[in-house]
């Protein structure tokens, strides 16, 4: 990335105070920018770095009238985050990995319905029967199971495995190490104390725009025709449990070590914190917020309630009983004070 | 698959009611089964279900009589759970992944014994000095280091690793990104702060008929000879960790996410439920049965006992103690009160 | 292996007392060690042992006076656990995995600068202008992406994923399915319910002699030019998770399942044990000590704490509650009882 700061302005459609020449060729805080950076100041808390930064270029909200000498030159828009964010989606779009094509040896089976520009990394395995859309992008050592149907724009990173009949839709990001589609946890026990296995025969769906960290898992849902379900727009960070059946709304955000037991359903546009959990059969409703480490025993009627502990209380009444717990000794020492005055009391009385 | 209703019911020792010629082409959930699908009615909250399925058959309990009228034929078996399953793992056979013999490019050291109707998938690699039985199938991307031995009729899905000297038995199934004989964690503190690790000799034992899942973690054991064992019939869901020289006995079933420390024996016919984690050089006795979340830092010596909390306690006791924290708030409101009352009452009665 | 007790006496720097010819060729437990094995005593609880044993040697400290007979010969040294552990490294290097150079196929890009006596296993890829120090062994299905740079002597064990930008110290060990580099966990909510992608573009830095678990993840920093840093003699166990922008100090060890959300620092020398949580944005102290399951919501000022609970309490105090909230059913009835009694009192002195 080379561009004069005139011509970010252009980009985001700002205006430039000071000179608008000089080069710019990456983006850094504004803490630590140096020359030729650009950086940007939204939280008027940290006004104060702009009078400290090297960086060659700040964007800045419309308005902002800097109270000090400052060396940057400043880009004045409307919303500063939002624009940096745009500035960093262009520079990734040119740092990316921009390999296309197909890298030798891979390995492909018969009867595959390949999109266009697709790129294929070596020792990637493709199964047979499965249908790719354009711009896919599979790296290196990514295992794409018989039947499976990927969408456009998606990016499997190296070592993604789809089992047989996984369906991931456009424009999703699965990071390395996630399996989908493994067998669902489902054993009867039997008389002499051993397991069977009950065979487990659905798939997993991934709708469009869903993100999938790495070595995150997703099992397959139990019968035939059955699918654990991640809807549409779903985040889903690093090293997470989703188990057979389980079908999470749209929009919802999850956090790392998270685990969602089977059959379980999580609403639309609720937000897990790490190490949750939640176990089975359950319904979440949407808009549910759940504090990290809480664990989840009973379904959740209401939306939009904010939840911690185990198993869950209202965030709120959480920590006002933890407050209590903190001084329980004291507490049960004083009654137990009490309970000797009150005796003694008593005694005196008779 | 396509049967007709009479080839399935004498495939489970059952009675047809009603057409036995139609044929069957999957199978379904009473609720959710189309025609040409069958269904089973085992619960019988369920019945309800009967009279509005579009199945073309339901295997039901014999007695079972339909209260109303209802368009699928019956096959009328022992047991309608144990029959759907028996079908489900025939349905499985046939559609499980039928590929065998050797894709390439695979890799194989020297000196191997590999027994009959092996599947090596394409970028498998194998390594010195390895047995492995009748019937294995090995997918792409699994790595089996030198000296392992595994036994017949295991599946090691895509991606699994099996470090040098690892042995696996009869039956087995591991599923993708499965680690096993990792180092365990070991290390020496020096004077200086700094750690020195100490090499790990070890190597990790399944027994038959072990069931590992995607992504979990098992360590070999510290000292030549010894080994980190999982004993036959044991079953280990996704993302669990089990450190060095751990032992899990017989049929001991354990959800995802739980993390055993090193050196602890866990016993035989336990459950333990997910997020579960166990202190390290611990005993617990047979059929333990420990709640989600739940800390174990001390052995279990009773049997059958039910756990819960951190550090847990009889699972009854901690709901116990938990309705109270929920009103701990309330509690202490109350005690204070109280305890102006009582010095109220005393500076009275002087 | 197979020494003389004389030359392994002499590699300890110890004295022999009793046969000093016999042959050693492996080392063993004490309570197991058989003929022609060698172990150590060190604690003196364990004393028993060393009159049961059937070692041929027995490592034990000068000084060391037998009360009954025993079999074994003796070396005399100055600290039999330290004397162990350079065996046990000897040892690990006999039978370490000796294979080196190229095996094929395997993938390596353009613009590559190599070291000296590399290991590629089959299957491994490396991308472009990457940089690999002397003696670094890279097992099969691992991932070095484009402008990777790893120091001498560090091992990459099968399908280790760096992605492109990860820097990897001297002397480090990464565990299979181990991911570096993987994108952060950040997404900007839109007014419409969706998320939108924070591009991650910083990368992952391991200084040297840092040890990664199996399937542990840490994620790339946000913006170029930052790092998620693991700093000189960290050890990590597996299944952790290491968040965007985090930074470990040197000589941290952090067991199985622990979570760190984005951009906090852990101090020096600490010891957070499995399944630990903490939350973003904080700073914890040198030496800090966090017992298991505990979760971490603000920062930890003081050095030197022991912590425990949700949110975190010194340990100590931690019990002290916990004792406490046991019994909690008690109190509850004690102080109901309690206030019955003062009632009575109060109406009877009305």
């Amino acid at each position: 990335m080379e561009f004069t700061i005139r011509q970010i302005a252009v980009m985001l459609g700002g205006d430039v105070k000071g000179d608008d020449g000089s080069k710019i060729n990456m983006l850094a805080k504004i803490q630590d920018a140096k020359p030729g950076q650009i950086a940007f100041l939204s939280n008027p808390k940290y006004e104060h770095f702009i009078y400290e930064t090297k960086a060659s270029a700040v964007i800045v909200k419309r308005g902002f009238a800097p109270k000090k000498e400052i060396v940057s030159s400043l880009i004045l828009v409307d919303d500063p985050y939002s624009s940096f964010t745009v500035l960093l989606e262009e520079y990734h779009k040119l740092i990316s990995f921009q390999k296309a094509g197909v890298e030798e040896p891979c390995f492909i089976g018969s009867d595959c319905t390949l999109g266009k520009a697709i790129y294929r990394g070596a020792f990637s395995y493709i199964g047979n029967n499965v249908t790719i859309g354009d711009n896919v992008k599979i790296y290196p050592h990514t295992f794409v199971g018989d039947n499976v149907v990927i969408g456009s724009n998606t990016i499997l990173h190296p070592n993604v495995k789809l089992y047989g009949g996984t369906r991931v839709g456009n424009n999703c990001v699965i990071h390395s190490g996630a399996v989908l589609g493994s067998d669902g946890f489902g054993f009867a026990p039997q008389d002499d104390g051993t397991y069977k296995t009950i065979p487990q025969l659905g798939n997993v769906i991934l709708e469009d725009n869903v993100t999938i960290g790495a070595n995150t898992v997703i099992d397959c849902a139990t019968l035939t025709g059955d699918s654990t379900v991640i809807h549409s727009g779903v985040k889903l960070d690093n090293l997470i449990q989703i188990a057979h059946n389980v079908e999470i709304g749209k929009n919802t955000v999850i956090a790392a070590q998270t685990g969602i037991s089977g059959s379980t359903k999580v609403g639309e546009n609720c937000v897990l914190a790490g190490q949750v959990g939640i176990a089975g059969h359950l319904v979440i409703a949407n808009k549910t917020s759940v504090g990290a480490q809480a664990g989840i025993s009973k379904s959740v009627k209401e939306e939009g309630q904010r939840l911690l502990g185990y198993p869950v209380l209202d965030v709120k009444e959480y920590f006002k009983s933890y407050a209590v717990f903190k001084q329980l000794p004291d507490l049960s020492a004083r009654l137990k004070q009490l309970e000797d005055r009150v005796a003694k009391v008593n005694h005196e009385a008779k």
